[in-house]
């Protein structure tokens, strides 16, 4: 195979830029001015990339558009939504472009984060770690008869992809009932899939409601008043899928009145929130600044699984997290 | 069988005795004058157990030393520190008195709560609930790559019984290296036991330290400096035990050094902590109330449980949870 050249616009840090320069090699890097520190920045258009065979990173559209080169293009987060367009698609498919992304770097995390909110919320941490309630107060025997045992409860997990797959898994040992909403069921979820018009039953049985829609313009508003008003009373609801999904509003309202129990999200519209808004100021909404995929050595963690995608690609093998 | 007189010291509720007495029923219940409303508080001497052939809560020991018709002891309580001594274990063995303790009840609810424990610190929840970085900055790089995914971690488990077992299953999906440290192994554990002498090596390379070892004359002051000083820098110790078995000066010492990354505790001596004691004040000490086994429904769970063993005692089959 001829040499490569791939074009890499995310700043990794020295350790995993030689990692990814070592892997590539006899292959070569190519990089842009000006690079983005995040696999959730959007960067802007750089000439180097006329010359790129290959994209990793946050690939510019009009570059994309632009190149008479380009063969596949490697997404650096498990979100894609600013590629997720009819034109976009259409365009890849054209050109014969390879697209994929980066879902199986997030996977366990993403899915650890969620169970850790999951489990946060029913053993009442936020309250309990407060707490010094002396042993036999009623204060204290409230607080200890208040968590509910995940066992047998029932969950709704709304997009079903590698985050739910993993997730899956974790939960097996607690024998919940789990059901997940696709938009369609492939058959070999493992669990039983719903679509919408089966939605409001289920959301009115559900313990927990987990989020992990990702944006594009189906997913939009997806959870507003009327969704949430179908949702059991009490019910927890997480979201670390994007904060687009939701109505913001709607939510804190459907947690003022306390029809929802909680809500505990990873993401919101926009990152951070702006300070005075309502999400912010509600004693059962908990929200962590979109790290539910960070983990210690992510870094390395992306330039493996790219790594990994190269010698399949070099070796025209099926490619992973291929998403176009 | 004869009618059988059942001496429950328990304030349990309306709906929980009323599931007792008809459980029991055609056999009766009996009273104390004074019902202890907690299962982790100690009952006085009563002149009604002298009639008892059943006892059913945390019945008192000069009671059961003078009673001439026990037959059978079920502790509502995991814990069973004041009749652990050679003293009563003599006394019950020369009179054939059976004892049973609630480890079932609890073992559910304590493996979730050390298992949130376990989660909320790999995902850093008390941290990044606070937190507002917006994408892309440098603290928020920082804290999206300090959370260390559990997966293939090690873990060293302090006590091998109900809830180990369980917080075993609750692991398995996670693929950790656990081993268990137990006075005796039985064989029949399914993950490697250690002796105290292979300990200290074992403590060298554990993630996470997960002490539910309970309180007795060999568990007092377990850990102290010695086996902290062993753990790993950055190590993350658990306690769902007792307090007494931890050394709390020599704890907060560990954890202010930052040889120890974290403690979660939610058993200590005494509870509640008073004001001031050093460990309320540290950073990386986050404590719980003694509300490990906490559940919705434990009052029914507990009387459930005590109507299944009076039925195995009914047909003298054998009891669930004996300890004596």
């Amino acid at each position: 195979m001829k040499n490569l050249k791939i074009f890499c616009d995310t700043f990794l840090g020295e350790a995993p830029l030689k990692m990814l320069r070592e892997g590539v090699a006899p292959h070569e890097l190519i990089f842009p001015a000006q690079m983005v520190n995040s696999p959730l920045a959007k960067s802007g258009p750089d000439p180097a990339f006329a010359e790129a065979d290959i994209a990793f990173g946050q690939p510019d559209l009009a570059n994309i558009y632009q190149s008479k080169r380009l063969k596949w293009a490697h997404i650096s987060s498990a979100g894609f939504t600013r590629y997720d367009t009819a034109e976009f698609r259409a365009f890849v498919a054209k050109h014969d472009i390879a697209v994929t992304n980066s879902t199986t770097v997030y996977a366990e995390a993403c899915a650890e984060h969620v169970f850790a909110f999951m489990l946060a919320q029913a053993r009442h941490l936020p309250e309990s770690l407060k707490a010094r309630h002396a042993n036999g107060t009623a204060d204290w025997l409230r607080l200890r008869h208040s968590s509910p045992l995940l066992k047998h409860q029932r969950v709704v997990i709304l997009g079903f992809g590698g985050i739910a797959i993993r997730l899956l898994e974790m939960l097996r040992p607690f024998h919940m009932n789990v059901v997940a909403y696709r938009r369609k069921a492939r058959g070999d979820e493992g669990i039983p899939v719903i679509t919408a018009r089966e939605l409001p039953d289920a959301l009115a049985e559900a313990d927990h409601v987990i989020n992990i829609l990702p944006a594009n313009a189906d997913s939009e508003n997806f959870i507003a008043a009327e969704r949430l008003q179908q949702m059991k009373p009490g019910a927890v609801f997480y979201n670390i899928g994007r904060g687009t999904t939701v109505n913001q509003e709607d939510l804190a309202a459907a947690l003022r009145s306390g029809h929802l129990g909680a809500a505990w999200l990873d993401v919101t519209e926009p990152e951070p929130l702006p300070l005075g808004h309502p999400l912010l100021n509600l004693p059962n909404c908990y929200i962590t600044p979109h790290v539910a995929g960070g983990h210690q050595g992510e870094p390395e963690t992306i330039v493996g699984h790219f790594l990994e995608n190269f010698r399949r690609f070099v070796d025209e093998a099926p490619l992973l997290d291929r998403i176009m």
